[in-house]
């Protein structure tokens, strides 16, 4: 599934491993003069941390290609992003804390607004509230009844967001998204992608009817569209991997979703900073790698607000000094991907990356952003081989044939 | 097996290429603002040639994996290091100039002294002489009969160690180590990694037995503990892949052993440097490619004596314009892996590498160290490239495609 040479090579010791991860960290300039937003942020912190550090450049998957939130996170985590790109749904699921099984087929839905001839209005239902939507998942539950050996569970995300899970044996992910993508046309029926979901897909059908049914006296959510169908093939987890106990500290159902799915424990209720550095002190003791997430670098980058962004990184390294008072063998600070303010979404664009450690080779870098970096001694890399280098530094590997 | 695409490009001409090869040359400052062993050395000679030649930077296997001597030196010479990894007893018994056949599955061995009960007390045998090995060895070999079929060979390394080998049909090297890797406790059976070399490790089993006998009444050398068991399963030679007529000049039995497994012809009873050099001259005429093996840098590394990795570097540096006056159309001067002396062992961190040829693209690097080689024009390479580009400037590889 992955190269397994790393794992291959794993000890064990007492060593604490840190990935600070700012989601979307890298950016742009104005292509005149105008710094990226790390080159404009004030950060004495994270630039005194690579006056000690090996600095380099972070591609998340390939030049060019544009990673989502699933894929940066796993090449991270050292699961080769290509090979392990998990669906939607899946993530989703996960990032609620539904237990998954191996074999789950799971889809995101909205709840939406279609006029009478079942044409979309609304694809997000006008916002309904979240209560409400609970109020809607419960009524799907007491009333959808699919075949004899496929249960059907139903959960309620956020506002019109949801995530609906199939069990059963034989299931397949393969199915195309019923969002039609625009308003003014009708949901898509659930087709197969290819031959072997043929039957899964007329589950699907059979569900989207039987909740239509339910849904009609609705007056905004009176319909469901679903995407991003897959399948939970399972993962070999960090632990089994690499011998890891680890623990996720974010906020986000996302993040926190795909650190389940590689077997971390994820510390639940977290909506501060204050209260992730605590969970940090709190956990300490009891697990060798720490995910640290920052969710707004990325919202800030998505909303295309610049100085946004640049105030998230600031408030960063105001914490950074809290955060490394904790004594962790190896810090690694990067991203998952590039949210460049000025583009106002995800890029493929390299991210600056720093592995402070006792064994870093110590470069010329004394500031920590996306030009500085190409100074660093650890040059162009793949993400999905950051993790092999932070378990080296940890001495968490050993020599590889006599 | 490996990629094949230079050697599918091969053309034959009458340059001649040199590998200066210093084992473990990286290494590590020590974080603050101490340099490396390469960046403390002085090293004139070293830095004019890096001022006309093409640098760079080397990994050996992959980010973070650390390559023992065997995988190293595979890369240096085109060989993908993964999928040729060789176990150590293959690399041993080919250092000592054993003519191995296909098949053959050799392991290393100590004699080490027991107990009256069987239990290791010393695993070294008080290092014996050599002298004493061999005289036991003879014994050995007078006094074991395996069964019909298998034939075996013993062979004396150096001191306590020596080399088996067996040869038969069908034989397996996955067999474990019966090294128990510590005193106090019994020697270990020969099993089988896997069911199909259960047979193979009862014919182990039986030399133990026989071995064990024969040895009764030796003081020290009572017993014999075998590790590092290895099928010979053959390499295509440089001078298959690549047309080269190589040859190793090398002190140390281990790389004499692996460029003998790559074909190389090894000039034996070298134990200086000036020997070497002097091999070097004789040997000028009869080779396209001459792999010259610096041990000492890696042994003060693994030390942990970082001044004396230093001054080995700096006399290297002083013999440089000796062995260059010899007329090569390519050098290549770089490691098969770091040995910081911070670290006291082999490590992941990538290596410095010089090309000088006609046809090198000079850059500014005019200090040859682990940091300034960042500015070279090569960039990050992997080790199992390096072999290709040599061949590429000495003119030996023809243009693919038309």
């Amino acid at each position: 599934m992955y190269s397994d040479l790393p794992d291959s090579l794993v000890v064990q010791n007492d060593s604490k491993i840190l990935f600070l991860i700012l989601d979307g960290l890298g950016g742009l300039g104005n292509g005149q003069g105008g710094g990226t937003e790390l080159q404009v942020a004030r950060t004495p912190n994270f630039d005194a941390l690579a006056s000690k550090s090996s600095c380099g450049l972070l591609t998340p998957i390939a030049p060019g290609i544009t990673p989502g939130s699933g894929p940066g996170h796993f090449a991270l985590f050292g699961y080769d992003p290509i090979k392990t790109n998990v669906g939607r749904g899946v993530q989703e699921a996960a990032g609620i804390g539904f237990p998954l099984q191996n074999k789950d087929v799971a889809a995101r839905f909205n709840f939406a607004t279609a006029d009478k001839d079942g044409k979309i209005i609304d694809r997000r239902a006008g916002r309904i509230s979240t209560e409400e939507n609970e109020r809607i998942c419960k009524n799907l539950r007491q009333g959808i009844s699919l075949k004899k050996g496929i249960e059907v569970f139903i959960e309620t995300v956020k506002e019109h967001r949801g995530v609906v899970v199939f069990r059963g044996d034989g299931l397949s992910g393969d199915i195309n998204d019923t969002d039609p993508q625009q308003v003014g046309l009708m949901p898509l029926d659930p087709s197969p992608t290819h031959p072997g979901a043929v039957q899964s897909a007329e589950i699907v059908k059979e569900f989207v009817q039987q909740a239509n049914a339910l849904l009609r006296d609705e007056g905004k959510g009176n319909t469901v569209l679903l995407r991003g169908f897959a399948k939970n093939t399972g993962f070999a987890s960090l632990e089994e991997r690499f011998g890891l106990e680890a623990v996720a500290i974010a906020m986000y159902p996302m993040y926190k979703g795909i650190a389940h799915l590689v077997g971390m424990d994820v510390i639940p209720d977290l909506t501060t900073y204050a209260a992730q550095i605590g969970a940090l002190r709190d956990n300490y003791d009891d697990y060798d790698f720490f995910f640290f997430h920052i969710k707004h670098t990325d919202s800030r980058g998505e909303d295309g607000n610049f100085s946004g962004k640049v105030k998230v990184i600031e408030e960063i390294d105001e914490l950074l000094p809290d955060i490394l008072s904790l004594d962790f063998d190896v810090v690694v600070v990067t991203g998952d991907h590039s949210t460049p303010a000025r583009m106002a979404g995800h890029s493929w664009h390299e991210l600056p990356l720093l592995i402070c450690a006792e064994t870093s080779r110590v470069d010329s870098v004394v500031t920590f952003d996306e030009i500085s970096c190409l100074n660093g001694v650890l040059g162009h890399l793949y993400t999905k081989d950051l993790m092999t280098l932070a378990l080296a530094h940890a001495r968490r590997l050993k020599k590889f044939g006599a």
